[in-house]
């Protein structure tokens, strides 16, 4: 196992230290429980906005935390659902008196610690909503899932609602800009390596030399197909065209009601894509593909979504949400109205997003 | 070889292809000569910057043309220096009648190549100033260098005289502060992997399971030593220390004199760290270490400064100088006076460093 660490069960630890010692402007680190939050929280009157998974997806989610994005990240141990302590405590911290947005990737684990650590904010009396994403059109079911997985949308839901939040916009109004985010985007990423969990300390799966995984989650679960390694362009069209030919999609999601307090179950059918839409579209390294090879799959995926009539009106290109040091990709596009990129372009401020400040 | 390209010969002609559909507010690419460049250029009255060097070390150069950063960036082949018609026709195409400053990474291709530029660019009556970056203290001569090698300095010396040159200095002037941060910068760096060239097909050198490299340069040539594989913190102690306990450093170099139309030698020597500076602390991924191990390595960086009196006032942490998919970091320091914080902090708008804007 080749990494920059030291022990392995001090590699969270160690790495929040850091962002800690790097960022004081922008976010301040709590320990046992873990989490990261604003340094200027609980920002008064204004919604809060909290996410969390396993760590060794950064920079999402602590990377996220400032100014127009999140006030909060929970992060787990590495592919690991943080605990309900850790968000509790965290939304806790970030409440400014308009209610705390969980965001919360569709992951077995990080759902049900969620829902708990609704429940504790809620006997607190901190007003809460949840919100899921479940945005990876590869696979419904997978190892670690029920439906489909919560992937690159992520990045996008946290940057949208962020600007909305930091706007004013109420926590019901958060929770349905985020809502309508998650239906209007689509994922799918692909492997070309593994990556090894310090923990384990051997690569969580095996490819040949010739070989790629398409449709691959986040946690390295496995994907749609194993196929032999193909060309930069087949890549990206096996991936923009599943994700712009797939078919309404529609599942059943538990939401948080305030008034009630207790959770509704709600049915949710995300409409595919069609010629005239916009879309912001976000090309991803899973964390060992460089930025070079990300440009030659976007000039890809514009091609192809100028010929089905679909305009890229925002972009963004880079390593956001990914899987330790493992090479591939994952793209995601997003169905783009007046209030998304409004929102898109508004300032941020974060170690891993920054512009307009 | 595990990439995401197309054929091997087209690999940077599609990632510039990319650049240009992805980034249309804010550059433009030539093609035949190949240069990258503002998409406002030439901006009247400003000096204009410009930098190059062999592709597969992005987001530098092109990722970097902006305002606020460089004018225009020209790539060579992957890990091959770029030829002199590409920066004299860059040249052309950027210069605001205030005059052209290249900032030229010390590799004897890069060297000799922008030394014929600037005497093309001289012929056709553009002022032009050509310096220097050799900040590598890992060793004096290599593979493809004689003296220090061009590192991490080179792109704090991008964003600090592009500020400057936004705020109105003077050829002579971003010379000289260009200068001035070569001679305050100094940078050392380590691979846990190799990286493959595309036109090669094969790793550049082999590292056994438990190796590493120390001092490697930025296209894989040779380092110091090979050494059993250590913790980031005892390999963050060797580069650290190594630029800490630095030498003063003397050679000559050789600068063009606009009034004489000739090259002129210069002997300049770099004052080592001191207790009492102030730094701006550069940590960065050779590719395909993920940030998340760069915060590890980061704590222990401001550890070290702080434990020798010399305080981080600015940082930057991520993959900004590469080797394509190489693990490994490289760590720069930079004495930091007045003058440089207020550049370092001034806005920017390229594809790879944006605030402010």
């Amino acid at each position: 196992m080749k990494k920059l660490i030291n022990a392995v069960e001090d590699v969270v630890k160690e790495q929040l230290e850091g962002m800690a010692a790097a960022h004081p402007d922008l976010l301040k680190v709590h320990f046992e429980p873990n989490f990261v939050y604003r340094a200027d929280a609980p920002v008064q009157g204004k919604v809060a906005l909290v996410s969390g998974g396993g760590s060794g997806h950064e920079p999402m989610h602590g990377g996220f935390v400032g100014l127009g994005m999140l006030d909060g990240a929970c992060p787990g141990e590495v592919f690991t659902s943080p605990t309900p302590d850790q968000m509790y405590e965290c939304a806790r911290t970030v409440d400014g008196g308009a209610g705390v947005l969980f965001l919360v990737k569709n992951y077995t684990g990080d759902v049900l610690n969620f829902e708990t650590a609704a429940e504790l904010a809620h006997g607190d009396g901190i007003k809460v909503q949840s919100i899921l994403i479940d945005d990876d059109v590869a696979v419904k079911d997978s190892l670690y899932t029920a439906g489909r997985r919560g992937v690159g949308t992520t990045v996008l839901a946290e940057k949208i609602v962020g600007g909305a939040a930091e706007a004013g916009y109420t926590l019901q109004q958060c929770a349905d800009l985020c809502r309508k985010v998650n239906q209007y985007g689509r994922s799918m990423g692909m492997a070309l390596t593994s990556c090894t969990v310090p923990a384990a300390g051997r690569p969580t799966f095996e490819l040949g030399e010739n070989e790629m995984e398409i449709g691959i989650g986040i946690h390295g679960e496995p994907g749609q197909k194993r196929l032999p390694l193909a060309t930069a362009d087949e890549i990206t069209a096996m991936l923009t065209n599943e994700i712009l030919d797939d078919r309404p999609y529609t599942r059943t999601v538990r939401e948080w009601d305030n008034d009630k307090g207790e959770w509704v179950e709600k049915e949710l059918t995300d409409e595919p894509f069609q010629a005239g839409d916009r879309v912001i579209a976000f090309v991803n390294s899973m964390g060992g593909t460089p930025v070079s090879e990300l440009y030659a799959v976007y000039r890809k995926v514009k091609e192809i979504c100028d010929g089905k009539g679909v305009r890229i009106v925002r972009n963004l290109i880079g390593p956001y949400i990914t899987s330790l040091e493992m090479q591939g990709c994952s793209i995601t596009l997003l169905k783009a109205d007046d209030e998304i990129v409004r929102f898109w372009d508004a300032p941020v401020k974060t170690p891993g997003l920054r512009w307009g400040v």
